[in-house]
Formats: C-alpha cells, structure tokens, sequence
C-alpha cells in the first residue's frame, strides 16, 4: 500500500507543497491549544481545499496508520483541537481553506456551507438574506463551523434555538477509510433510515471529518428588550423563568442569572462596568425577549410581566433597557465575565448542567460541597439559567491559591465534588464544552459501562483502526 | 443456553400465562395491519409490564435465535409494526400495559413516559400542568408514544415545533442483547460523547425496544388563529408562506395546501363539507398562527399580512375564522381528506419531500410524469408546505382503476416516477410516513451505498444475530 514511499511525501504529492506544512515554526499555531495549556507534536498540518483532497489525505493517512486529527478554529476549551500526548503524531487536518458558502436558500430557510467557514461569516452570510444562524458564542469571530458541529456547540442562544445539533439539516463527511458520505440534504422531514448526521455531532473528529454541512435558518428577529433583575433567590429566578414562558412562549431568548460574587468581580475588574441596579443584591438576572415586529409591544410585554414577579414577591428591582445603548450596556456586564474572573483569581470552572428545576438545590448542596473541602471557599455562579447550565466556580484569589500545597489535587478534588452533586441531580459534567482531552478522567468516571459500551461499538464499527482523534472523548 | 425448555414455556414461565399469547384467535389484533395489508405468523405476543420483563423477554430470544418485533399502537401507515412474510416468526412484544406518566417536571418543561402510553394521553398530562408535548397526528388516540420515537413521527406541529425526534430528551432503551439503557436524562444541555437517543428514534424497532422515555413540553398556546387562503399558485402560497415567517416568526404554526381536484372531493364525498370560499380556485392554503397572550393580537397580525399579500397580488381571496367553531370548520375540510379520497376511488398516495423551494417545481414536474404514463390522470395535491412534504395522490376512479391491466405494475411505476422528481430535487420518497415493509425497494433504489453500508454497519454492531425486526427499514 505505501509503496516506501513516506507519508509526508505522499502528502505533498497529493496536496503540493504550499499545502502541507511541516517546520516546526510553521506548526506552532496548530499543535498548542489557544490558553496554552496543551501541546504534543504532529506529523505535519495539511490544509486541504477541497472534500476530495481530504478524502486523499485520509486514506492515504489510513494506508500508512498515522492518526488523523480534524481541526477547524483551535479554538477549544477542553484541548479538544490539538494533539494527544501519547501515540504517534498526527497529520492535523485543518479545514481553514475550505470556506465557501455554496448556497443560501431563503425560501428553505437553509444553507450549505463548507466546514471550515467561520461562524461570524455565517452569521452574515444568513443576515444578508434576511435569516438568522442562531448559533453564538464568544470564539464566533475565529471558530469554524465544522468545530461547531464536531463539538455540537452551545453559546447564548440555546434557549430558544437549540444547540447545533438542533441547527443542522445536513452533512457532507470524511469517513475514516476516506470514504465521502454524502448527507448534504436540505429536508425538514425524511424518515428514511437511521439519522447519521448525529453520529458525527458532538463526535469531536473521532468518526470522521465534517466538510461541508446544510444549516437551518430562521426568520431574523427585528425587536428586541432586555431587563436586569434581581430575584430574591434562585427558585425566584426560576419562578420568573417560569412567567416569561408562559406568557411569551419562543419570545424568551435569554435568561442568564450570575450572583453577587460574580457582580463584584466583574465591578471591580473590569473597567466601566456599572452594575444596572442602585444596592447589593444577591442574585441577579439578564432577559431578553427577541420578536418579530416592534420594539414597543416587546417592551410592555416584558414590564407587565416584571410587575406580576414583583406582585408576587418574587423580585428585589428590576431596571429595564429602554434603547439598544442601553441593551448593549446590560450584555457588556453578562460579557464581561470571562475577563474579570481571569484578572481576580484562580477560578475552578465547572461546566455542570442539571434539570432546570435541580438548579437552586444544586448551587446549595454544591456550595456545601465545595465548603467542606476548602471552608469558607468563594464561589462564583453563571448559569445559563434556562437551559439549566450552571458553570459553578469555586474561586481562590492569586494568594490563596498560590498558598496551596497540592493544588492539582486540591482542584481535582473541587471539581470532583461538585460533579458528584450534578450527577446525583440527573446531570452532568460537561454541558456545552465537550470531553476533548480535560475530561476523559470524568467520562470513565460518570458515564455507565453500559453507555460507554455502546460509544465503543459506534467508534469501532465506524474506525476500526482507531485512528481518529484518539486519546479523546472516549477513555 | 436454552435447556431444552421452548421459548414459548420459557416466556411464560418468566412473564406468567396471562402476558403471553399464542392462540390465533389472541394473536390476530397483532399480527395483521390495520389497513388489512400485511398479515403474517408470530410466535406469541408477550405483554410485559415493566422495563425488566422487556428485559428478560429479549434476553430469552436472544437465547432461542428467535426475532423480536417491537410494537406499539399497530398504526403503522407502511406495515411496519407486524411481522415480516419471511423467516422465523417471532415474538411480537407489546408495550400496551407499560403506560404510566412516571412523572411531569413542569419547571423543567419535560415530562417520563413508559412507552405504552397513548400520544393522546401524554397531550393530556402536558395538558394539566399547562404544558404543550406538540407532536399531533391523526392516529393520536391509538397509537404510542414508543411506536412514534421508533418511526419519528411528523403529523401537523411539525413546522413549528419539529418531528418527534426534536422533541426527546433521553430513552431508555433494551438493547438487541437483552441490556438495558438508562439513558433518561432531562438535560437541555449534555456534551459527553455521542448522542446514543438518535441511533433508536427513527431506527423503526430494528435497534432494540424503547421502553420509556423523557420527553420535551413547550408552553400552551393560548391564542389561535386560521385562515383559508385562495392562492395564484404553489410559489404564490411559498411567496406567501415568506411572508408569515418574515412577519410572524414561530407563531405560524399551520400552513397546510390543497388543490382544487382534492377540495372538490371533499366537498363531494363528504357530507357537511362546505367550500370555505365563494368561487372556484386552483388552490388552497389553510394557515393557522398560535401564541401565548389573546386571540385579538394574533387576528389582527394575520388581516395584516393577508393584506399585504394582496396588496402584491398573491391572491385571489381568503376567508379569516372568527371565532373557535370556525376555526375548527376549516381544521375539519383539511382533515377530511383521507376520508374524502378513500370514498372517491383509488389514490396512490406518495410521502414526499423536497427542499421546500422546489416544491412548485416538484408539483409540475410530477405531474407531467404521472400523464406521460398515464395521459390525463388527475393528480390530488395535499402538502404541509411548511415542510416541504407534498402528499402527490395520482388519483383513479374505482372504475379506472378496475379497467386497469396490471394494477400493481402501474401503481408501482407511477410511484417510481413520483419519487424520481422528487430525488432529482434532492427529496425523499419517504418524510414521514417511515421506511416498514412497503418502501423497502425504495431504500434498495434511492439511498446511496454509502448510506446503504454506514446503516448496516451500525446495526450490525448492535444487532450482530440480526434479530430485531428483521425484513424492514434495512434491504
């Protein structure tokens, strides 16, 4: 099969040299993780333009048995884009070349798109017809697609969208002998046989290679109202959560609460941020309803619905954006997060989600958790409140962690604790981030022998050889 | 293994004499279709109670070599709930007796179901705690709620809220071996590894036995509102179809074309059937916009839009319900149709998709087709537009259809051509209705061998003795 002939050599052949790279200088982009915290060497980076240059490049990947790893933006948080630290180097297929947007189809309220399209330019692209993409998340200006699909991202429009998975009609895939499959249909309904398209959604490239897919558009909001609340607790916020479903059903597209701590971080990290209310509150909400049509019926809408929460002693204040300034300012505070948290300390990210009705009792018995490991420990709370998505910090400042004897275990430990209680709620420790390399301790460790049985047969039967993307998402 | 013991004696000793039937006279409700198309032998019929007799029941065939048929309310529409003409027969288990509503978590908007439980009934329980479970389809009072995850049921919520696939969150599962799947999460969010739920919804009984399962709830909807429209044409209604999603977003919940051949027959064959329009028009659109809030709001936002509509010419007239009876009036011809076309003659009904752009195209195309072979057929049209699913009914009169030399040969090329434009469109021959016993030669046909060996492959890591449902989905 390989004829002596080295793999790189056949690489170059195939694809030409300006589109295999190999200098340890030309690498260094591609084989580390974005924060730096994992890097392990590859064979080479091959950056294919088209699905049948990466069909070439997987089978000649295949005759060789050299690992494949598909990567799009880098822009993982688990260390999902980059190698494993074990095993042979693999050949990076990295799909930035491939970004054409083939076709939008308003009137099917669909797209296809070649995977290695950035989010934003999707965005675009549909917003140019008037639809929407409703997938966004923080790394949207760099991420691509196919890792969107790879990782079935989620971001702030889950709620009333879905996750990615929910957003794609259709696939075009790499199979892992090099075999094209494709599933690029564009139908709302086909009850033809198993829906393989979900056996490479969330896969994280251990199936296969997404390069091109049909995303579902819908129609473009044109109005908009957002209001920061301060419920008295957390079953507050979920009994308000509960009066804006009723009441505005799909209207409610965002519903995320953070809690006093995480105010405060934010308040004093992060330069012009004011909090939207005058006074201390322990708990604090951002809605936001998105329609069709006016901003004004939008906006009554949602006053009625704050003074039926304040009637019923649900809520300390509320203060309503009345201009798209105002609007922005509120998302700014919920945006300025991940920016504060870096700045003051040490935080334990978690990634939990449990039922929408457990999160109350999950922040409580976590808390306790987290207390009687490390007493009197801060934690910081921002959850995705709709979707039941809490990241639970625990937070130690730069000298408290620094003090620390043992603080890969000692933040082994807090995790573990706080995994426990989501799982002892029907959750789990991954919501949105995926297992990448970070988590494969926690798959082995929550998931059910009888689960990970089955995820060992999907991958076998698919690659055999296991060649793709090993050393992730599957212990 | 099996000691010598039957499997017969072997699953009532397990079950007791009162959950397993074998005489003919019990078995006759089982093993025959409803529509009296499809009858053949089996074993027995056993009737567990729980998730483990479901359990001890695959393990005994498994044992025996012996296949299993999962069934549920025995409403399949392509005789996939009986069993096949070949091979062994086996052992029908029936999930009748397993209907309980485990439990309704309301601020989670999701509710536990057992599989046995009757769709009407889970509408029901949704019901009571303010909650909508959207899947509506006719057969909803008889058939269960296992039987629509394995067949993915559609019906008429489907533009708004999805096919039933969109609305599962977790199954549990027996699996071809005997092992049983806890995979009962109520989670909105869940990044660990591959989603497992989407190889059984769809999977037509041919992957294991759903047992139970948790399912999604929307908030009621507490306005309504229906028109009946008189459209130009078919791009005129998509024309018009835009318009209400530009305008309405997800509060268009309906939009539902029928042509003049099938309105006629409505109006013939069915007593109390009243045109809702004075006048003859070539064709007709029921659209119906639902929301929480009042009825008032949603009235108006409807006489909107249908006068922008005429406003550009997209037409020729439309009748607004004003009150309750009247929308179910208009409700009533709309589903009156399979009433009307089985008293009129003989139809030769197809479940197509196309991209719902191509419909018109797909309409004109397929009807040239059908008169190339049969010159002058008249062809009934009834499609949810919304979804790019056209029902295209090349009709007969009984007489016709009598006068015809080979009825089965030109039943099954008219098909054929039908199913081809819509191919050639990138369509499906089959968007809701399910693969079963009757589109066997289809799949043969139509799916790619790609498609084709990635499915076997998946059953066979999962079904390696091919036990489960053998003779359907998979040629």
């Amino acid at each position: 099969m390989t004829n002596g002939i080295t793999l790189l050599d056949a690489l170059t052949q195939a694809l030409g040299a300006d589109a295999i790279l190999h200098s340890e200088a030309d690498l260094a982009g591609y084989t580390e993780d974005w924060r730096g915290r994992y890097k392990s060497p590859a064979l080479c980076v091959a950056l294919p333009g088209d699905t049948q240059q990466v069909s070439e490049i997987v089978r000649l990947c295949h005759a060789h048995g050299t690992p494949v790893l598909p990567q799009g933006g880098n822009t993982s948080l688990c260390g999902g884009a980059v190698p494993a630290d074990a095993g042979r180097p693999p050949v990076i297929v990295n799909l930035s070349r491939m970004r054409r947007i083939r076709r939008v189809d308003a009137a099917n309220n669909s797209m296809e798109v070649e995977a290695g399209c950035v989010l934003a330019s999707v965005q675009e692209a549909a917003a140019a017809e008037g639809r929407l993409y409703p997938i966004s998340l923080g790394a949207e200006g760099s991420c691509q697609i196919g890792g969107t699909i790879a990782t079935n991202a989620g971001g702030t429009g889950v709620l009333r969208y879905g996750n990615t998975r929910d957003n794609v009609l259709g696939l075009e895939v790499v199979l892992p002998d090099g075999t094209v499959w494709n599933g690029l249909t564009a139908l709302r309904k086909n009850n033809t046989g198993y829906d393989l398209k979900h056996l490479f959604i969330g896969a994280e490239g251990t199936m296969g290679i997404v390069t091109a897919a049909v995303l579902k558009l819908h129609p473009l909001p044109t109005a908009h109202a957002v209001a920061w609340l301060a419920p008295e607790s957390p079953q507050a916020a979920l009994d308000i959560l509960g009066l804006f479903q009723r009441a505005c059903g799909s209207r409610l597209s965002a519903f995320e609460m953070i809690d006093s701590n995480q105010l405060d971080v934010v308040m004093t990290h992060v330069p012009g941020r004011k909090n939207p209310l005058a006074g201390a509150h322990p708990w604090h909400v951002l809605v936001e309803l998105s329609d069709t049509g006016g901003d004004a019926e939008l906006q009554d809408l949602l006053q009625e619905i704050l003074e039926q929460a304040s009637g019923l002693g649900l809520l300390h204040d509320a203060a309503v954006a009345s201009n798209g300034a105002q609007r922005a300012a509120l998302w700014e505070v919920r945006h300025s997060v991940s920016e504060g948290n870096k700045k003051a300390g040490v935080g334990l990210t978690t990634d939990t989600a449990v039922p929408v009705s457990a999160v109350p009792r999950f922040i409580d018995e976590a808390t306790q958790a987290v207390r009687g490991l490390v007493p009197g420990l801060p934690v910081l709370i921002v959850a995705h409140l709709g979707d039941g998505n809490v990241h639970f910090i625990p937070f130690f400042t730069f000298d408290a962690w620094n003090a620390l004897r043992d603080r890969d275990a000692t933040a082994a430990a807090i995790r573990r604790a706080v995994n426990d209680v989501a799982a002892a709620l029907g959750g789990t420790f991954s919501a949105e981030h995926g297992v990448g390399r970070s988590s494969l301790a926690e798959m082995e460790h929550y998931k059910s022998p009888v689960e990970l049985a089955m995820m060992r047969a999907v991958k076998q039967a698919f690659d055999p050889a296991h060649l793709f993307n090993p050393g992730r998402l599957l212990p």
